[in-house]
């Protein structure tokens, strides 16, 4: 929150803003501890309004720090009268997470309050991690790790993607995790192709590469790793294709560093596999910022901005897609630390560690 | 389908557009078929493009019906460009669902289009359920019902909430359910009072009333249902409590039928709980309606609108929370028959089948 609170302050003061409306749940746990499902979060410098409905006002009693609680019946209203109240004359929200049919609501309900989007400036507010924040990470990837490890005697020739995927949440979950990051991937054979491939009824089959990408919640935070596993003795294209997507993963860790552009820590994946010809099979950005939600800034992307800071946390995910033939994933999350990063996930992603 | 398409193609000449962009994931799925977590419908009468990036190319190739396959690699600009290909000239859009900041980007890409914003329009697009969907709601309640029972040995003093829906959570995976509607609420003795008490370390105790609220999602489609159990004898004020509840909730429940206002079915509910002196501790509204959201049009509430209609789907969830004492809810979801209701869910809410 150290971050954060500067972070807040300073925009407070340098836009000349009275409050700062936060809605998406993401922001208000960050910044007031709440962990239900609805409310909203008036954050104007010192004084801090958290307001919901009546389901949640135990819990936000017995949740919330450094904000007071506020109960509405209907949000938009609610919400409204509190920023009366406070005398909010400029109000700065969340452009990305507020609706149009929101901001309109409260654009009439306060046709005196002037409504300052904010975008840029507040999407990195999470950012950078505080210590406590790593240690949850931490803490889901080695539930995720462990889970991984429980199920890999069950990845065999004949078993389905699905039953895999399955186990794998359950053992998560019977570890102590509070929910998948997201529906686990098991992308196998000609499957791998789609970077997203939830699994399937599809049987695993001998020689095949079987991308597994999975992820747990722990106390809200968020782990995500991509395992490729191969079904007996690699051939030569398997080999290839995951030797030049294992050394665009290393190139791109050794290119993190305070200071490093996304942009060029992107590129330094790309650059490996554009040169080993399969450039147009890596269409996605290499890497996403990881913490209360599963992508968050920043976006480690050809298109994306800025550079990378201490504390930050992301994944380094390369990828190389072939239609009809499958795929190689490897992701791993990394901690930027004072010179370089640390890589959070332990799991081997060598691919003598990964034939089965 | 059927009353969605009718209704899509009544709104669009009604209101003179060219096409409507769906932007929400649950109307995404419903009107395309597409299950993946990203992308944007053009819905323009007969011409719909579902656009996605990369990542989902193949998967939205497989599952998308009735719609061309667009990629983009930014979301916003692709969507303006199919949308200048398809020479849309006025477009409708989610106003609930669109940021303010993608709907100023959109304006800015498109300055000669009239974005329309379509609200109250909507709202209720998936609200009458077909058949298909009735059966996997049907579906889901029965992988929660039979997990519930599975897990009712352990519903004992000494047991933790955390620990007893945790195994509800685990039994329902490996049932077949694709993961929980919600975090698994147990509310046990005085927890009871928080109306969305998550699961805790707390330890049962005899005598207690434990408040179980669980779903379970099954091909997109969720469950919701609530018991309230009695560890031991109810004394006097836990069986008062309950039978007030419980003719609440079956009062409501009569009062279900096409063309009853929410508001009516609401109040049939509140009445009797306000009538045993306890309106004040009802702070909810009575139901929801379900389907790829857990929570969805209609609303039964006070502050709710309109008349509920054949083929809708709800819950009847009325509960009494008394702070340092406990509460009692009872959850079913009921079916909007051509004379009546059906309910959907079938674990007992009787007092006497629900004392452990």
């Amino acid at each position: 929150m150290i971050f954060a609170e500067k972070h807040l302050s300073l925009l407070l003061r340098r836009m000349n803003l009275d409050a700062v409306l936060f809605w998406s749940l993401e922001n208000i746990r960050f910044l007031c501890g709440f962990t239900g499902s609805d409310g909203a979060l008036i954050y104007g410098g010192k004084e801090r309004v958290f307001l919901s409905d009546s389901r949640y006002e135990e819990q936000a009693k017995a949740e919330i720090r450094a904000a007071a609680f506020r109960k509405y019946r209907k949000k938009i209203e609610g919400v409204a009268q509190c920023l009366r109240s406070m005398r909010v004359k400029r109000l700065g929200f969340e452009a990305s997470a507020l609706s149009w049919e929101s901001h309109q609501r409260l654009k009439g309900l306060l046709p005196r309050v002037s409504l300052v989007p904010l975008s840029e400036a507040i999407a990195g507010l999470r950012a950078r991690k505080e210590p406590e924040e790593i240690e949850k990470i931490r803490r889901a990837i080695q539930i995720a790790s462990e889970s991984f490890q429980d199920i890999l005697s069950r990845v065999k020739p004949g078993g389905r993607e699905k039953t895999l995927g399955d186990f794998l949440e359950i053992r998560m979950k019977r570890r102590g995790g509070e929910g998948s990051s997201f529906p686990t991937i098991v992308a196998s054979g000609s499957r791998g192709a789609l970077p997203h491939g939830k699994a399937s009824e599809k049987k695993l089959e001998e020689k095949e590469l079987v991308v597994i990408d999975f992820g747990v919640r722990y106390e809200g935070y968020h782990s995500d790793e991509t395992k490729t596993l191969i079904l007996g003795r690699p051939d030569p294209s398997q080999k290839k294709i995951y030797d030049l997507v294992r050394r665009a993963q290393e190139r791109a860790m050794k290119a993190v560093r305070p200071g490093a552009s996304v942009r060029r820590i992107d590129a330094a994946a790309r650059e490996v596999i554009s040169r080993g010809g399969y450039g147009k099979f890596f269409g996605h950005g290499t890497g996403h910022g990881i913490g209360l939600a599963v992508h968050e800034p920043p976006a480690i992307s050809p298109r994306g901005s800025g550079v990378v800071k201490e504390g930050m946390v992301f994944s380094i995910e390369p990828g190389i897609y072939l239609p009809g033939w499958g795929g190689v994933r490897l992701e791993d999350l990394v901690l930027v630390t004072d010179r370089g990063c640390e890589a959070l996930t332990y799991l081997s992603k060598e691919l003598k560690d990964n034939i089965i």
